[in-house]
């Protein structure tokens, strides 16, 4: 992170998975939810809690039972923590899908705590496949649709009209569509609510989703450049360390070159004010300012 | 038409499905082909050849024989018809994937008549589920991807590589999202070709995709000002009658609405000439251009 000049990090769980199907899969559910809870102590006490500058605690639910996902939000919360995993495909992974109230205690605890649901490419366990024998750079590529899939579905779904200050991150899907999908829903909502029965109200689907999605990008001047279509307070970075898509060791360079033309305050939100508020993290509380630069980070790893 | 101001239209086919899938899925190949021909010559000679000052030619191919389906291409060719229809995904409908040669007769026949091979939403029979009981919105909402999907494969395939001058028309795939795609396959090939082993020689993807491919869109803001990125002669309009996604009667209203502010000489290339040229489909030759207005046409229909 120093190399990269890069501050702070949310890391995701990769040995028990986006959401935690490791522990979901287990036969023993007993033994599960004592070990799930070990690995968020871990992941928020030690982990995080050794280096709170850097770090954005991000915790796992038990998937197998919405209430005790509840609970596990709720403790997690009153230790800091304000965000937790979830699957963008929970069908795909054996679970019931959105549509119904199934994860409604669950939902209902992260609304209560403040807790920003975070939903990971490829937390479903799927890639869209178009045909076997196909150049896996057709599956790179279109990663970024399961997170256009995954907001559509909750747009769709009761979940934000019934959770109204519900948060969502999508993480790592890009942004430069997002203008185009906003415009879509509105178009299909104008088009055909009158027989597919859709109701929000005298509002427009587009201005729900503005509420309740943070958009997160590697490299993608397409978005930058319709930011304000987007939302410049929706808008998030990430390096995607220490995955093949980073552009680590080089990442304000790279990040520089696409905010070309961006005022500072715009750059500041999307660099980290809109993380440090979605996650109520405040690194500048523990580390001075001047501490925290791309220039004073490279410094310490004496590069 | 006439009284949704439209001067030209390309019908793709319903009844024999998007590229001629019935025919496809006969038993008895001789009877398919016989049928399958006097489709193509009903369609051209007498549903476009009564009115070829506003039809666009649009034939079927024998999926079931890329040989066929290439003599099939110079027989039509030879009429004037110079637009065939073909799979978004023929692995979908059980035929084999693009990734290998099995099609390549086909598309030659394609590359050396200037035919366009016309990909539809939904010609691979097959939409974007992402659960069961999923509001019907959300496929609607996705059905653009198949598109999205479908230029992806044909990117990374040999195909456009190997025919460096045949034309896709990716019809009803909209156009918003296209900036996005062609920045994230440019970085796709950046990041990965190392290991991926693609190669397009001292050039980018996102270039080769530009000489191959014709956009289309319904209604589209955020494709319109990112149109420079797209390419201006690669997009074209369509009102999608007589679907329910369609802006029928009110089309030019529609339209002239999303192309505020784009200068005539763009409004025409994307209204008509970037059509014309493609199709090489003149209607100008045969009926005066005063009486291709809008306000012309609508006088015809008495509205």
């Amino acid at each position: 992170m120093n190399r990269n000049g890069v501050l702070g990090s949310m890391c995701f769980p990769s040995f028990v998975q986006f959401c935690g199907q490791l522990f979901a899969r287990a036969r023993d559910k007993d033994v599960a939810i004592h070990l799930l809870r070990a690995y968020n102590d871990w992941h928020i006490d030690e982990w995080c809690g050794s280096h709170p500058d850097r770090f954005i605690p991000l915790a796992i639910p038990p998937l197998w039972d919405p209430e005790l996902m509840a609970d596990e939000v709720r403790r997690v919360a009153d230790k800091g923590c304000h965000a937790v995993t979830f699957s963008e495909n929970p069908h795909k992974l054996g679970w019931p899908h959105i549509f119904g109230g199934h994860w409604d205690p669950f939902f209902a605890a992260c609304e209560d705590t403040g807790t920003v649901v975070c939903l990971h490419i490829g937390s479903s366990s799927t890639q869209i496949e178009t045909a076997p024998g196909a150049p896996i750079d057709v599956m790179i590529t279109l990663t970024p649709l399961n997170t256009m899939q995954a907001a559509t579905d909750l747009l769709w779904s009761p979940v934000l009209r019934r959770f109204p200050t519900l948060q969502f991150a999508l993480s790592e899907g890009g942004t430069g569509w997002i203008p185009y999908w906003l415009e879509r829903v509105d178009y299909v909502y104008q088009q055909h609510r009158f027989w597919t029965h859709q109701d929000f109200g005298d509002r427009l689907p587009s201005e729900v989703a503005r509420e309740h999605f943070t958009f997160c990008f590697i490299s993608d001047r397409a978005g930058i450049d319709e930011r304000h279509r987007i939302g410049v307070d929706r808008i998030t970075w990430e390096c995607d360390y220490p995955h093949s898509d980073s552009s680590w060791p080089h990442s304000p360079e790279a990040l520089a070159k696409q905010l070309e033309g961006v005022p500072d305050d715009e750059v500041a939100k999307i660099t980290h004010e809109n993380a440090m508020r979605r996650f109520r993290w405040d690194p500048f509380g523990r580390r001075p300012r001047e501490r925290c630069t791309v220039g004073a980070l490279r410094a310490e790893a004496g590069s």
